[in-house]
C-alpha cells in the first residue's frame, strides 16, 4: 500500500519540526563543548544564563502543541501501517520525547540546566583542588533537581522507581535491576581474576605504565592514534578535533564530532584509552547513515540532551 | 517627581526581554567564535543551519508585539519623563531596533545569517588560495541579501541613501557623506605626509619591520602585550583569550570577551598591531559600567549583531 499524500505531508511536516530540535541541540552541544574546553573562566555566570535560557528555548520547541497535533494525526490515520518502519520509529520517538518533555514543568528545565553549568564547573575547580567539600553543595542541589524530574518521568513511563526513568533516557528500557546483575557478575568475574593474578608466582610487570612521557609526546600519541583510526582532525575535510578537559567526552554531530582527552605526564595510558574510547564514539556519530541526519532515529541523544551526551 | 510603581513595572518586564535578546545574542556569538577558530572544517553547513535557525529564533524573540505594547505603554505614560536619562535611552535604543526589526522580513534575515555564514567560510579558502574569482559568487550573494535590507531600513529610517541605513547600524546617526568628507581629508593628508618622505634625501629604515620572527616568538609577544595593557588571557578569574584567524577580530560580552589575530613569519608588526587593536576593543567591552549588563546601553552591538560585532 501506498502512503497516503496527507499522511506522507503530516509525517514531513513533523519532521521538519524535528530537525528544527536537532538542529537548536547541536548548537548547544558547541556551546557546552566550548565552556569545557576553551571559556575563559570570568566567562561561567553568563554562560549559565545562556544554557538556561537555550534550554527554554528547545524545552518550548520540543513541547509545541502543534508536535502534539502531527503525532495524533500520523497514529491515528487509516494508512498509518503504509509508513515505512524508519518512519514509525521517528514517529515513535518523537512521541516518547514529547510524552515525557509535555510532563517537565519549564522551571524545573531552565533551572536544571543553569545548575548544571554551575555544578560542572565547581566540579572541575574541586577536582583540580582534590576538595569534595567545595562540590558537595552545588551537587546536591543538582541532585534535587534531578530527582524531581525523575519523580516526574517515572509516572509517565511507568517505571518501578525512579532512577529507572532517568536510566531509560541514555538506554531505553535498560533498568536498574538488569544493571545490578550485570554489575554483579562482572565484579565476581573481576575478584577471581584479580585473585589469581595476586596469588600468582611471578607479578606482571606493570612499571612501564608510570614511565613519564612529556605532554607534548602524548599529543603527538593522540594523532597518531586519531590517523590509526580514521578520525581525521587535521585534513581539509576533517570533521573532528581533540582537546583538553578535566574528563574526556565526546560531542557533536555527524559532520562536527569533538573528543577530549586528559594528559597525566606520569599516567601516559590513561590518555591512550580515552582517546581511543572517544573516538569509539565520535567514529559511531560520524558514520550514522546519512539518510538518518535530523531526525531521531539519526540521534541517539536528541531528545534529552544537555550538550554532553557521553564520557 | 518619582516613577510610578506601573511605570517601572512596565519598564521592568521589558528589560527583562531585552535580557533575554541580549544573552541570546552573546550565544550566537561563541558559536560565531567556534566557527572562525576552532570548528573542524566539515562541520560548515551544519554550523550554516544553526546560525540560520537561531537568527530566526532571534529575530522572533526582537519582534515580539508585547516589546511593542509595553514601548507604547512606557513612552505615552503621563510620568514617561520620571523615568531616568539611562531608562529613558534604554527605551529609546529598544524603540530604534524594533522599529528596524519588524520591518525586516523573517525569510530574510534567515537567509542572511546561512548565507554570511557560508561567505565567511569560502572568504576564508579564497583568502587562503589568493583567488578572489572563487570567493565573488558568494560574495554577490550577500550582496543582494543586504541590499534588500538596506533598502526596507532606508524607508524605516529615513536615510538618503540605503548604504547610510547600513551605517547607522554601527555608528548611528554617521551618514556616507560625511564618511566621505573625513575619508577625503585623510587622503590628502596622508599622500602629503608620503610625498615628504618619499622626496626626503634619507629614506627611512624599515628593513626590520620584515625581519623573520618564528611564530611561537609571536605568541609570546601576544602574551606579553596582553599583560601590558591588562587584558587578562591566563589567571584563574580571565575574561580573555587569543586566538588565530584568518583576519583579526573582537567577540564577547563583559566577563568573555575574546580577540583573535593572524600570525605572519616575515611580518611580525602585522599581529602586534591586531593585537593591540583587538584589546582595545576587548578592554572597552571587559570595562562597560556594570550596570547596564544586559541592557541596550551596556551593548554596542547588541540587536544588529550576526554574532561578530568589530574587526
Amino acid at each position: 500500500m501506498a502512503v497516503s499524500g496527507e499522511l506522507l505531508s503530516e509525517y514531513k511536516k513533523l519532521m521538519e519540526k524535528v530537525k528544527n530540535i536537532v538542529i537548536f541541540q547541536s548548537a548547544m552541544s558547541v556551546l557546552h563543548w566550548d565552556m569545557e574546553t576553551k571559556m575563559p573562566p570570568k566567562g561561567i555566570m553568563l554562560r549559565s544564563q545562556q544554557m538556561a535560557l537555550l534550554s527554554q528555548i528547545g524545552h518550548r520547541m520540543m513541547i509545541d502543541p502543534e508536535i502534539g497535533r502531527l503525532i495524533e494525526k500520523i497514529m491515528s490515520h487509516p494508512n498509518y501501517e503504509s509508513l515505512s518502519e524508519l518512519q514509525k520509529r521517528n514517529v515513535y520517538l518523537t512521541k516518547k520525547a514529547y510524552d515525557e518533555q509535555t510532563k517537565l514543568p519549564e522551571e524545573l528545565v531552565v533551572e536544571t540546566a543553569r545548575q548544571q553549568t554551575i555544578t560542572t564547573d565547581v566540579w572541575k575547580k574541586a577536582k583540580a583542588a582534590k576538595n569534595f567539600s567545595m562540590f558537595k553543595p552545588e551537587l546536591e542541589k543538582l541532585f534535587e533537581l534531578k530527582k524531581k524530574a525523575a519523580e516526574i518521568l517515572m509516572e509517565v513511563k511507568q517505571t518501578p522507581t525512579p532512577y529507572d526513568a532517568l536510566i531509560d533516557i541514555f538506554e531505553p528500557k535498560m533498568t536498574s535491576e538488569m544493571i545490578t546483575k550485570i554489575f554483579n557478575e562482572l565484579k565476581d568475574g573481576l575478584i577471581s581474576i584479580m585473585k589469581k593474578c595476586e596469588s600468582a608466582p611471578k607479578k606482571p610487570e606493570t612499571s612501564f605504565l608510570k614511565r613519564r612521557v612529556p605532554i607534548d609526546i602524548q599529543r603527538k600519541i593522540s594523532k597518531e592514534l586519531a590517523r590509526f583510526t580514521g578520525y581525521d582532525i587535521e585534513y581539509k575535510e576533517a570533521g573532528g578535533r581533540i582537546d583538553e578537559t578535566e574528563h574526556p567526552f565526546t560531542t557533536g554531530y555527524y559532520h562536527d564530532v569533538r573528543v577530549t582527552t586528559h594528559y597525566y605526564e606520569d599516567n601516559w595510558a590513561s590518555s591512550v584509552f580515552s582517546v581511543l574510547h572517544e573516538i569509539g564514539h565520535a567514529r559511531y556519530e560520524q558514520n550514522l547513515p546519512s539518510e538518518g541526519i535530523y531526525q531521531p532515529v539519526g540521534t541517539g541523544w536528541y531528545i534529552h540532551s544537555d550538550g554532553k551526551f557521553c564520557s
